[in-house]
């Protein structure tokens, strides 16, 4: 590892990329994140995720680290100090550094503001190709998960689970049905050729990719329902995948053991992904 | 602040003291923690927090960062440096430094460890002269609130939602009932003389202080039953408190604009928190 790293206003070697042991970030998980793709060098979806960043930061009354021009900037910039071209760009903001209280701290702390950049294969990956093979767990998750906050743990914790039973990532399940994947929204296409995905709600992240995703499905023609779904119903649907600023869209071939479909990676998915990618790179800033 | 701190093996000044932002505490809230009273310049109830950050590593497989008796000469040696006798000290496990990824880095990546004193009047405070005025909210919490991890937010979020009712503190409520505090164990004590406090489970914190409150409350001779209370019941109560690692036993006076008992801290309260005092300060390192 070699990057330049952002933290509040300095562009730093990696290993001086650091916090204060005091950063509420770290002691409460008092912090929100976005993770914006990077291919051909573009930003893909960048003001979708500037809104889910300003909602989230609404949500816990955090405070904001600048303005969408500012953010651009230095997403701009790490690019470029970085020479990425692939990949994606991590941003956080946390509630600032204080001595631990679960009250907040005075209302000029300022809050902390890191981003950095991962180098990544985006466009032909193995999961890409071949299809993701998914492990259903429940979903222990708190009750917010529309906010976008640091909080990972229990979804850390469920793709470990996934890969300790030979699979790609886990589906979380709670109340019967499907919530979405440890980070990214799920989707199931019926044997009537239906997309099915939840509606969003506190249960689930708002994806910015869910957004670009619907809209292209429609404009293919292709019916989307907004409900949730069992595992067994995903079983016996025709297709299922995945969509996140990271992976896109990627199918998904086999859910606890029972491969989806031909358990291979199906034309609709593919059709979606080629959409989306296309669509995300015209409008990529 | 002009604090030393423990990081990573060394002591430092907290304005130096400081963690990678690719630390898993910060990106993933992978991270658990205890804090440990200071009174007389004594280790309260250390081996019950020793126990439960062992629990709390287990559960969640994070590496040891020591024996207990290297923790406890980090502790004497952050007292002696601090010149701290009363307050506490906070210390904190990660699983350590890595590029991010929900994946686990591999097995041998050091965890990070970070102890930091906290100076606070802790005997004769206000809490425990006037008692707690409380406000009831939702618990939107994980479903694993028996592993003491740093997924704060809520708590947090609740803590200042009683603020801005003008309350002291929240207790949470789940599924009709009190499940506990932001930070503390909640009981009742019925007009029949009975204390009342949930079982342990997956739905609360095991506090070190709870199992010393009980065991003081049975040698004064008093009935502990182990049960869901909810918050109509707890205003019925004739007496009504909370137990912390920081706050000992602290009287309740007030939940929901409604007093508890006369409205003023009870005799049990104050006289379980006496005989926690007691035996704590005992048996103190």
């Amino acid at each position: 590892m070699s990057r330049i790293v952002y933290v509040n206003g300095a562009y730093v070697p990696e290993a001086e990329a650091k916090l204060s042991v005091f950063d509420r970030g770290l002691l409460f998980a008092d912090a929100v994140y976005e993770v914006t793709a990077v291919i051909d060098g573009k930003l893909l979806d960048f003001p979708g995720h500037m809104a889910r960043l300003r909602r989230s930061l609404a949500e816990l009354r955090l405070p904001s680290p600048g303005s969408d021009e500012d953010i651009l900037a230095v997403h701009r910039e790490l690019l470029t100090r970085n020479a990425l071209t692939q990949g994606h760009i991590y941003l956080m903001v946390t509630r600032g550094e204080a001595d631990r209280d679960f009250v907040w701290p005075k209302g000029d702390t300022p809050p902390s503001f890191v981003l950095f950049t991962q180098k990544r294969d985006a466009i032909e990956t193995r999961e890409a190709l071949e299809g993701l093979r998914i492990a259903s767990v429940p979903d222990l998750r708190w009750g917010r998960r529309d906010i976008k906050t640091v909080q990972l743990l229990y979804p850390s914790l469920a793709k470990m689970e996934a890969k300790s039973r030979g699979k790609d990532d886990a589906w979380m399940v709670e109340d019967g049905t499907v919530t979405e994947g440890t980070s990214n929204n799920a989707y199931i296409v019926t044997r009537e050729g239906t997309i099915v995905t939840r509606a969003l709600s506190h249960a689930i992240l708002h994806g910015i990719t869910r957004v670009a995703l619907m809209r292209g499905a429609n404009e293919a023609g292709l019916t989307v329902e907004e409900r949730p779904f069992t595992i067994a119903e995903a079983q016996d649907a025709q297709e299922a995948f995945i969509t996140s600023a990271g992976a896109f869209v990627t199918p998904v071939v086999e859910i606890d053991d029972k491969p989806i479909g031909t358990g291979k990676p199906g034309p609709i998915a593919r059709r979606l992904r080629a959409l989306y990618l296309e669509e995300a790179l015209r409008t990529g800033l």
